[in-house]
């Protein structure tokens, strides 16, 4: 019995070729692995000894020989195999013990594009692969975590063929993985611009959820590994488990409460917002942004984008919130929102940009993300907004940007008084936006509205007047702008044009 | 100079080998592809050749030598390489074109497991790793799709650094997804049942879109080899190409129709239904599904459950909608159609379910889709639902399951009369669904209301009997559960229970 290894992650290691050895197995490694071994006493025989060919190129060329291949590969169950072993006088290979260079690690560090070309292992994956082919004979161990159960049962003889097919699933898991991050990377590295016919994303277990959207349906978390920042990198201080829900509004949240200047405050339910607010400091914008729709508020996830002290720790307690998020957190503010035992209580440190992925059945929509905004305001009223008004304007288009389509914005003093979103009319979000307000008893004189995409007709201009909303914010682009302008101008509303769209589904 | 070429797909591969050959590189080549290329008359050096170890376990091993890979990896602005090759009279491989064994199509035939497996390249994706590592001296080409260009570039000595990075992009992009479709498809033949920790998904890239979700984010449509159906794979018979935004919500569309019986008809707007009916004959049921809510019909996407005919086809002509989706078209509804020349007219074929990702930042969310129902249904109410009653709450229930949360769904003889969704509060979702019913005049006496969650309290019960709604469904679960089915015995309004709740956001 032979098995062959080669790791770059020596952790582990010894033990589990101490019990290979003590099972019997012959040792047979490579360059560093074989000097790690031996230097703690097992007995290896290196694989130049097989080959009788010397490791050449720095190590770039090792295992990649048929000595080697042939006897992973070799079928037992076929005679014709045995006979061509037997003739060339090759020992089969049993077990199978690799891990690869760490191309992803080396990422992080200040490398030269041809330094990090030396971290694409090329005999590694051909090793894993070749033995995870084979699983009907060869044993392939991808993963430290691996070797002590796979030795146990290869001590008391249990080791299944379902045992080896979940290790050969593994191997060819973690191959794909591989080269999905390498090739990935490359992408960004050589500034591709266009996507290859055939590629892979790669995916890193984050967690596995207690269930999905619904809990007839399993969840995962999944991290990017090539994305540094976000939601999913986030610390969990305390509470309970985050559910795929909860992931997908804190989302939202961190990334709608990260457009504004310190402080301000977001409360979304079901990926939308349901009340933003910027304040004199951070327990103000909360109030502000709770009192929004203090109705839909409740069960909601609310992001801050600084430092939550004991003052609105006390405040966030006397509600009923499923997720706290903010950079930051005081001591006694922790101390505070730790007597709700579950309140889960988020520190996030950011999120950068990478690609959306949406699922439709037979496939995916892939994008950019939506992370451009305006290059300039354009007024197209008779009447120019306040700098008031202005200010309000922007704030709300903010808000415009993360409240799901066809979604309607009513602001004023750098607070939400009624959103509509996630409606199939834009008029209708309106009328849910003013419905809300006006359910709260807000006065919307003087207050403004932001919509995310074009005006199509002048009836929400109209409803907005009858409101007494005084100023609009859009991209404009409709071909019925002129008349949505007019009425604009009818009732003396001052409208900007933003000259982009932000739909969001 | 030196070009090695293996290939299973020929095509193109004579006048591409023919080219190099005239360049003056010797060819390298293997098995099949060696004699496929003597047959032709083109000079050919076995491999064995050059490693002097014949080809074993029935091709299992051929190019898994250190003469190749050296050969393959060698630098030649590192002396020492340089060296040891001469040492070992290595000539340097300048040219690699490979494609692989096709275990992607073998999954669509009747193998066996062991015959599968033997679709597994091992010697393929090594030679593509290991030309792809080296892009600075050799030039790697795994897809025919690539040889005119190449060949081209060689003849004129163009072939640039760029190029060469492009192709060892490319290669590398090809190995993750090849061995993502093995190890996913291994995930389902060896039935696992975990994620390991390290995966990839596969992708093919299916189109280039005009953009995402707005005009300043790239788009892209993406088939997933392992799923037969679904709309990325319907047929695009005629009109304007798809926009990210109408494929999105034509996958809505086809899904919620598929749950009815023939004839049936859903009308979508920003991934929500509008509309939705069934009726005597598909022009009853789209007539019906329009006057839901024709405003919001403007500009949607309208799908059939059976086939187009020219009455219908007609009908479809009078108002403005984006696509026609069915699983099929008589030939003069198509010819009649095609008069509007923008108008996209998409053939459906069914889908089948896979899994569901979300985007967060820093990574994913993964989840099975929603594939299940109600066990049964269960009448919490004194009283029950009349037989009229049930089947509208049956059919609310299935639009429902598609309207994004929250969301209330009001239906009567088969129709929807009002539907609210994309609500940060149930209350108000059901508040747009009356409003919106009332603006279009329908009467709510005897109508049903469907609420894909919990009603967590009683305010929306009483709402809908002040509307005139008579009967309820809803998963039940709430921990008001009883006040809520108290006011349901206060109003006699009958209510059900499925026991399953159906989040979609």
């Amino acid at each position: 019995m032979r098995a062959l290894i080669s790791v770059y992650n020596k952790d582990g290691i010894y033990q589990f070729a101490k019990a290979l050895e003590e099972l019997g197995y012959e040792i047979v490694s490579t360059g560093g692995t074989a000097k790690f071994l031996e230097e703690q006493g097992i007995k290896v025989k290196k694989v130049e000894e097989l080959t009788q060919f010397p490791e050449v190129l720095s190590g770039r060329v090792k295992t990649l020989h048929p000595v080697v291949h042939a006897g992973i590969l070799y079928r037992h169950w076929v005679e014709k195999d045995k006979e061509e072993i037997d003739r060339l006088g090759i020992k089969p290979i049993d077990v199978v013990v690799v891990n690869l260079y760490p191309f992803e690690e080396k990422l992080k560090d200040d490398l030269t594009e041809e330094e990090l070309m030396e971290f694409v292992d090329i005999g590694g994956p051909t090793l894993l692969r070749a033995s995870a082919k084979n699983f009907y004979r060869v044993v392939v161990v991808c993963d430290p975590k691996d070797y002590e159960w796979v030795a146990q049962k290869l001590k008391d003889g249990s080791l299944s063929l379902k045992d080896r097919k979940y290790l050969a699933y593994k191997a060819f898991s973690l191959t794909s993985y591989y080269d999905a991050v390498i090739s990935r990377s490359l992408s960004s590295l050589f500034e591709m611009d266009t996507l290859p016919e055939k590629f892979a994303l790669p995916f890193l277990l984050g967690a596995t959820l207690r269930y999905g959207e619904n809990p007839h349906q399993k969840g995962w978390l999944l991290q990017n590994p090539l994305e540094e920042l976000g939601i999913t990198k986030s610390k969990v201080v305390q509470g309970k488990e985050m559910s795929f829900n909860n992931y997908l509004d804190a989302d939202s949240s961190i990334r709608l409460v990260s457009e504004f200047e310190k402080p301000a405050c977001v409360i979304v339910k079901h990926g939308n917002p349901c009340g933003v607010a910027v304040g004199k400091n951070l327990t103000d914008a909360f109030e502000k942004a709770l009192n929004t729709d203090r109705e839909s508020a409740f069960g909601g996830i609310v992001a801050f984008n600084d430092r939550v002290d004991k003052a609105l720790a006390e405040k966030l307690t006397e509600i009923f919130l499923e997720v706290v998020i903010a950079p930051e957190f005081t001591e006694d503010a922790l101390s505070l929102l730790s007597k709700k035992k579950n309140l889960r209580v988020i520190q996030f440190f950011g999120y950068s940009y990478s690609f959306d992925i949406k699922k439709v059945s037979g496939g995916y929509l892939l994008q950019e993300e939506d992370n451009q905004d305006y290059q300039e305001i354009k007024v197209v009223s008779e009447r120019h907004p306040t700098p008031e008004e202005l200010k309000d304007l922007l704030f709300a288009w903010k808000v415009s940007k993360y409240a799901k389509s066809n979604s309607m914005v009513i602001a004023k003093d750098g607070r939400t008084l009624g959103i509509g979103s996630g409606n199939v009319s834009r008029v209708d979000s309106l009328r849910c936006a003013i419905a809300r307000a006006q359910r709260y008893g807000f006065d919307l004189k003087g207050s403004v509205l932001s919509s995310e995409a074009f005006l199509p007709f002048r009836d929400s201009v109209d409803l907005a007047h009858k409101a007494g909303i005084s100023a609009i914010i859009q991209p404009g682009g409709s071909i019925r702008d002129s008349e949505v302008i007019r009425a604009a101008n009818q009732h003396g509303i001052a409208m900007v044009f933003t000259g982009i769209r932000h739909f969001r589904h």
